[in-house]
């Protein structure tokens, strides 16, 4: 595959959205096929499961259903655009991906790594990032951004020792894949945290993958 | 667990839901009691899951998803009603359970079965059928039966031959569960399947399990 897939993680609040964009425009205006798009969701499918996973009414969710349901999701995004777009050249941003389930669902809720790692593979069928960025930010400080925005989904409802236990999370996935990962301390200037991935994004574009 | 969990399995059309009605009112006149639910679906969370799979829109659904989607529905159900009413000692039959996934996403669409097995055993958690029931009846009747019942949904717009592999997956499932699965062929009176299924599980019933 000739593009190059990049994705962006954290706990809720980090600055991702704000991240992707700035990084979409220097992509562009340096000629590059930009396809931003965000997990769970991105394509109608996906869409529609987002919508059972973050409704605030399903409380009674089980947390092996829950895992499930963001694998179905990342199944059906990969298949219908990402690969598509790596395929075409395309250079693909995603809020969000694998390694948010592994945080979330591994680290967070403490259901089975190797599960997790297994329905990984089944989902992506081996589209895997070239580079992930984890902006990483105190849970209390993600969440209080979080809350600015209007009413919380039911993810960002959990209690904050979740939230602690993802951070963590990520910060154990960027130890153990260090080449990949890149943790960015994301209470720096909006300005300062773009430089550090753009500095990040355009070594990858010129390495031959 | 000291309750019994029956399952009804068979392509479109094959006469589950008359069944398990007249089951459940042989059960219930024997002073057991019974809980009647249906897969995907059967809970709020697993209904929404249900929406997302039989969505005649959803055409684009990629297989991994379809499958990951049904074994979600699967973890919600099992989790919130049907362990619970088999830990009280209920009867529980349910339209569809592991066995539909390993015959429509196995066998009909081809996804690799060992896959399959593994997510059954996530998804269900141990919790398995004490009896399953396939309703077997040539495709063309099944699905002319199915049609008469107003607008098919996305499986059973499915081609001919998609639900040929999905008869003849059953039909291997039952050679290699002889025990747990019995094959009923549906082509015979109501009547006189209600009264080999009533025997079966009165048998079952005897048992100590």
């Amino acid at each position: 595959m000739s593009g190059r897939f990049i994705t962006f993680e954290g706990v809720e609040g980090c600055g991702k959205s704000t991240q992707i964009e700035l990084l979409k425009t220097h992509l562009e205006s340096k000629g590059h096929r930009v396809l931003v798009t965000r997990e769970p969701g991105g394509v109608p499918i996906a869409e529609a499961i987002r919508s059972v996973l973050l409704d605030t009414r399903h409380t009674a969710m089980s947390p092996i259903a829950e895992l499930l349901l963001y694998e179905a999701a990342r199944a059906q995004i990969v298949e219908e655009i990402i690969r598509p777009a790596l395929e075409k050249g395309c250079i693909v941003l995603c809020d969000r991906f694998a390694d948010s389930t592994t945080a979330y669902q591994g680290a967070g809720r403490g259901l089975p790594m190797e599960e997790i790692e297994r329905l990984h593979h089944l989902a992506t069928q081996g589209v895997w990032p070239d580079l992930t960025f984890v902006l990483d930010l105190p849970v209390e400080q993600g969440l209080a951004r979080a809350r600015n925005r209007g009413r919380a989904d039911r993810m960002e409802q959990q209690a904050l020792e979740f939230h602690q236990r993802v951070r963590q999370g990520y910060l154990d996935i960027a130890a153990r894949e260090p080449g990949r990962v890149k943790v960015i301390a994301s209470d720096e200037s909006i300005e300062a945290i773009a430089t550090a991935i753009r500095e990040q994004v355009d070594a990858l574009i010129k390495l031959e993958l």
